[in-house]
């Protein structure tokens, strides 16, 4: 048992370029994919008032992904702090690493002001699920 | 004069997402139509048989971006080795910072096997252009 | 037994607009997905030599589509002529009709030339599977 | 002079596809931006309280478009009703037609229930304008 979550989805026609494999900028919204499977399945829904935002983020890319592969994105919480969660992915086909990376998120209320988002501290609640994922044994899945 | 390659465009609707801002991922399209355009003034278009392709990522979110915001994105090469270049970016909106980041990108030869990429040394003269626009005072905007 | 063919998907947050509700031209993309699967599940799986396009296509919306809806595409063979298969489509969300379209696809040979597109004729064994797939009780699926 | 409203654009590379042509689905956006274009041109720019739906759509798609072609969009508004602006458009690629489409669009106040969307009657003030376009003298551009 350990705390990484999975998710495999099938690449789409569209997510391909002309170099006929998948646009680099499609890797990151595989990832949210992930993130969003994951907070459903640990029960931390997002509602019409609040979002999450990513602050930060780092990718490298070790191998071109085509049309109609299955990608397996792994994600693990590597921090749940008070005001943002830090996620580690691996992007895989066929066993083969694609892709490593990770980002900040931070949740915000909608709607926000322009001059910048404003952050909210999780509640007790949810770092408690969210502390519970950063431990290799833990069960959140 | 600087080593800035500075390029604008306006926020289309359809990059927005339901936090009424633009998408994350699509920080990376605008990074990449910059260097699209600073490649092409440049003189390095790119061809049939080649194509860019990015090895790592990093990028760090400031502010967000709304629908129908002119977003300016200067690019400078920070390195142009014999086998990528790496570029730094900054994407801003009314002269506040919205975005930075930094890329590799090295060019590939068209069809490559599935096995991974191909990388190819750029020709000398490739290399002395953009070497050129390495330096802070070069002409290459 | 009908010739429907049927594939669901959850709506992901980036394919939302600033109007909180899916952008209207990723119903196309969801309605290639599901083509995609239907061609997958007659053993007419696409090629590196080869791919569909469309030529026509007509749309009506009837209801907007929210982040993590579950879309079920309803897809029909209404033609499968020699050069051409014409596609029906029903997108719906729980149970109520979201879009009705409908669209043609033709094979196309990969290279081709700028000039225009070159029009393959199906051979005899697509064919044959295909208009299986035009009468309701094929069965097809 | 005429009712025509022109709108060019340079092919992103994340716009094509596997088979090194645009993705049939981005014909769509490129629609959506010549509108937005239009609108801002009459001065009848979109607010955070409204936007605007499609509620059919019709395309037919003559030749493919490739990374970096250079598109016209041609706009024209065939109909200003009360309650919709039906909009005819063309894309072209060095004077050749690539595809040709009309769609419909409504104003549509936000936030709206998930029920279906409340159409507006356009004020006076707009419809005005808008009519104005119909006519192939116009001075609507």
């Amino acid at each position: 048992m350990s705390n990484h979550f999975s998710y495999d989805r099938i690449v789409n026609f569209y997510e391909t370029d002309a170099a006929q494999i998948v646009h680099f900028s499609n890797y990151l919204k595989y990832m949210e994919e992930a993130e969003v499977e994951f907070l459903n399945s640990v029960g931390l829904t997002e509602s019409a008032q609040r979002t999450w935002r990513r602050t930060k983020i780092a990718c490298s890319f070790f191998m071109p992904i085509k049309f109609n592969d299955v990608i397996r994105v792994e994600l693990k919480v590597i921090t749940a702090a008070r005001k943002f969660i830090k996620y580690g992915f691996t992007l895989s086909v066929r066993n083969r690493v694609a892709a490593k990376a990770e980002y900040e998120s931070v949740l915000v209320n909608l709607p926000e002001e322009v001059s910048g988002a404003k952050t909210e501290e999780f509640n007790y609640q949810f770092i408690e699920v969210l502390r519970g994922c950063e431990n290799e044994n833990s069960a959140c899945r």
